[in-house]
């Protein structure tokens, strides 16, 4: 089997001889995907995706953290065949990435989560579903078919309904679930103020909400008769700033499947974590989109893989744009990582072809320069693979 | 009672059902405030607000010590209902912001000084009036109400005239002093050099000086009737660069109040202040507008904190921009924030609205930050929010 | 004889007195070069020299690790007479500059490899002639004439043909082997992909395939019948991935010329190349082309001459554009540098006349340096010459 | 008398009163007089004085090296009346500041050094003549008056020359010798090879030359009737690219004036000077224009400053554009300091009145800075006025 990052060169390469029409082309590097989405997209969807929270400070200081670590390549250790390979929760994935969960993915392509899913899934890639999606979660787990997939928990102030979405992402065969708790509440999103776009309250992306039987009890009329209501229940009970750690065990006793905590970044919460018996962490600042200011992941992984001492799985997402970056997560000590706005450009572009070129792009990306710093798989991905720049 | 980040997220987003003409929106960051502000004001006016000292590298600085921190959120901390109040010289303030004195604001909108404390009254933030403001005193104090207001002072070479300031402070119900120290003189400002423009020249921002009874007292004809006599004198009076430790101790003796030096950069200085029995301290560069290289306020904070050891509140302002910058200030160990230039800015686009919606969203984004960092009350700031970026 | 830098001055000079026409104006600075350069080229061809793996990230970085030295300049130190010359595999050379092996060059001037090494040659200044020439090593070594040259060396999977290759340069008289390790494969090139163009498909940068017996013995037809056979068979030998230490020992026996590394950039890989007894190593990232986000070449560089100690020459390219780098280079420890894209837009831009103006320039400009700060010769360059900028 | 800081700004207010017209206005900030400059000169004269050598690196790490500190300025403490007055070899000068030597300026303004040296004079600024000026030593002293002036020499290869260039200066009433180090030869600079512009070689700049007795013995033909070979001699003895410390023993018997050397980066350079009995020390890298890469002048300063301990005066000079930089030099252990491109843009923009207003403004800005930062004279600036930025 050739490997990923040959495959896709060579398929690219082809193009010489049977070159695809311009209007068929899809871009190649983020900054051009990005620049394609904000084309096509109207502007307030378009920023709903690239905004951060307030003056943007922690996305751009997501991405100088990973300026600072530089890799030291290694030659002539025979890199012909690599093996990306990873096991998660007793599960072999195909690569160290997953699809991280992004909401109300229809207000950028009509493919939406499905799409997406399905792109993922064409490439072995587990997908992330998000409590807010667009398509309610059944529909998505359908779209991933036998590629694992996780259901990302929104915890409602509702235990019923947060007790019903468990419950329902189990039936359809999401495989752990990832508890988001980063957002309690909506950050002050400048961008989406000024164009006072939530897309939630145009009855986007509460597709879980309306097909779920719990919620549905509330309502004094269905939603299909009565949405405002729906969307006005929806504003009560979305998320929950009263949750505290002791929450984490009535979830426990709630599921059997693994548990992630998304959006650990301080060590002490990573060990807190880690008392309550959570599976998994997901070090995240959610891309920058909920505390302006806050501490770049990368660095936060650093100090969370050191007290986390490998007891369980730490994954992290919040920057991730080409294959180094990879690189340099997994050799801090990330198990896997989560790729988010790269996706969402492929899918305001193409839909779920783009998607699926994004990721191909992403993975090839990743297999080439793991091969060419002279690493064969990602156990050879350890931190003596970078130096801090002077 | 609604927290205010929540409240003011939930009025943006009810403009979706309710949308507001085209012509009534306003910016939200501050980045759009002041390009919003330079458009609608003559070039002298924007600059005069707007510019710095010299090359503006102390601006810059201010700016840069607060990229260098970085905030840790902590998670499951329940957040539902956020305490952002403070208590200073023994009132209760339901935020920890303050608005900086500013003078002359009558060049930039007809609503003035009065408009801007009426904004910062109707949300309870203490309004700091500035000896060189448009309108006098007494109307401004009239305007803060029921809500504490300082009083800046600029120090005169006459000595009574200074006391008759002080005197009438007092009447007027303010409860500081604010003695403002790094403007002995106006500094090398470039730009407004280059537009020759000094509001006071041309009669602005005297208005404290012209209803003053001791100034009018040193006048041959009373300033109705001959304004260039008024204004030069004073030229003569407005600043006392003579001024020494030791007078302080006349200040103590001619006011009740509780007074805070403002410009306090340097340990020493701060412990000099201390021996000489002050109240409080404003840790401040005038916003970049007095000298040129000077060290970043936040960077100031930081040395004095230590030495102050609690013994007085420090405060601080120049660089205060959004909610997390509040944040990192606090944690740092200033008891409160000034902010200057966004309720400029907010007062030229809009008047008094404009002001109170600048504070508004400050205050929305501060609260927002505050809870998402894993934080329920100012009390909770501490060092221990922060890290200094890698 | 006078110094290079005396007399390249005074030939700009004297065209004051007779000027050149406007149409037969060289640029000076490389930033003009490379302006002039993507005028020229088609978009394909320019990105194809100026592009990078991934973001350019380690290309950035390249540039970067030379700001990060200062020049301390010595006086009063009688610098007369400059001596450039070094002495590599004892060969006299004129100056501590090599041309880097860059392929294909015919894709940015019909003078090719041929035409840069002419002008290389004119100056004593040796080229190194790429596996992926245009042109076969026989001629490029004809336009070499005396001065030395190197053949660069991209090992095959087809050991016959690797070996008909070193046959060949020995014949041609070549007087080294460099061997490049850091491109078992094309990296993930993002503006080549976008183009979709890899010049060798098209035929380009294969001459020395098309005319080597081995290579030819491997086809059913000629190449000159059956050019997409033999180019499908490049594909299938070029690189080799699969190469380990074990086979520079097959090298060693199949050589008697130096051998060179280049591309090693760990310390532990440079001890290991002293072990297969190398005759020299190239520290080098490819010009940030095959790893991004790798270390900077000069960052590496410290780090090898340290445990290397003077057992071999160690030569650097990556990141080349003035006297001062080069400076900084042999100060810290290189033999000679190599280098690649200034001479490649000198190509583009006027041929080999092109390349001739770019490497009397930079030789001149070192000349000047050094001199200016105090040194005679590349022998008095010394860690002593730098200091860390603070 | 008021201070200048005072003055100034009251003139430029007074213009609200008594506005000049428009096209009498003169830029105040060091970027406008650039921007100035530039339209109104020709590119090739605005590069020769704006452009640097090589990539313009130092040139732009001076000014990184004035960011690096910050001034903590100190409140209260009686700044009516500051002193900015020094002594310098016995003599009183009222500013710490002093105009560097910079030739050819006649290439920039018909005023030329002349102009310079009435405009620096009117204010008792010491000139430095430099040996490339455009005008005759002899008139430039006359042009200074009883203010100090020194001439600057470039050691010709003719040390008949240079014993004559030396007498000349001390009957013209020179004050000091200023021997200029780092421009043995002319470095690399790209712009002005681009325009292919040397004022020199069209007689530009050699009035020193032409005018002086010995170098006129030399010539077959007055240079009023053989411009070129005078052109050409002087091609040949300008400068000396074989002086040795033991040369300045020479000059020593040669003068009784002090002898200061500028051009000195190194701590161990500044030892051999002061072994060789020089009277003081000018730290300059020639403002970026000899070679690129050296180090910051600044940086230099420091610990140039440090090995010194006080024994001769050290000035500086390289990147002084505002009041504050010239604080930090002081504050770091410099004497005085020498500006050249200001008053250079001042003179392309408007003659000698423009050289009079930068040098003015600059002025002013210090006097305010130094008040502002709470210091009165020069005395009070030491190190404890500064702080490195974190």
């Amino acid at each position: 089997m050739p490997n990923i990052g040959n495959l896709v060169q060579f398929e690219y390469y082809q193009q010489i001889f049977a070159p695809r029409p311009e209007s068929d082309r899809l871009p190649v590097s983020f900054e051009d995907w990005e620049a394609r989405a904000r084309e096509k997209l109207p502007s307030a969807q378009y920023w709903y995706i690239a905004g951060a929270a307030g003056a943007g400070d922690t996305m751009r200081a997501n991405r100088a953290a990973f300026d600072r670590w530089r890799i030291i390549p290694r030659m002539l250790r025979d890199v012909t065949e690599r093996d990306l390979s990873i096991t998660l929760f007793g599960r072999h994935l195909p690569f160290p990435v997953l699809l991280a969960p992004i909401g109300v993915q229809s207000i950028i392509h009509p493919d939406g989560e499905c799409g997406a899913a399905r792109a993922a899934a064409s490439l072995g890639v587990p997908f992330i579903a998000s409590t807010a999606a667009t398509h309610p979660m059944e529909d998505i787990a359908q779209a991933c078919g036998e590629v694992p997939h996780w259901y990302q928990l929104y915890w409602s102030k509702d235990p019923e309904l947060t007790a019903s979405f468990v419950r329902r992402a189990e039936r359809a065969g999401y495989s752990a679930i990832v508890v988001t708790l980063d957002t309690p509440m909506m950050a002050w999103r400048e961008r989406d103020l000024e164009h006072t776009y939530l897309p939630f309250l145009l009855g986007e992306g509460i597709g879980n909400y309306l097909t779920d039987p719990v919620f549905r009890s509330r309502l004094a009329k269905p939603p299909e008769q009565d949405k405002a209501s729906a969307i006005a229940l929806w504003t009560q009970v979305f998320g929950n700033p009263g949750l505290t750690w002791a929450d984490l065990d009535w979830l426990r006793r709630h599921t059997r499947l693994p548990i992630l905590l998304k959006g650990i970044l301080h060590p002490d919460d990573a060990l807190e974590a880690l008392r309550h018996g959570v599976d998994g962490l997901i070090v995240s600042n959610h891309g920058g989109r909920q505390v302006d200011g806050a501490v770049a992941a990368l660095d936060a992984l650093v100090d969370i893989v050191r007290v986390v001492r490998g007891r369980v799985p730490v994954l992290m997402d919040s920057g991730i744009r080409r294959g180094a970056d990879i690189v340099k997560a997994l050799a801090l000590g990330a198990s896997a990582v989560l790729v988010g706005r790269p996706y969402a450009y492929g899918l305001a572009v193409a839909g779920e072809a783009g998607v699926r070129q994004v990721l191909r792009n992403l993975l090839a990306d990743l297999d080439l320069t793991l091969a060419l710093s002279g690493r064969r798989s990602v156990a050879e991905l350890d931190p003596s693979v970078l130096a801090l720049a002077p």
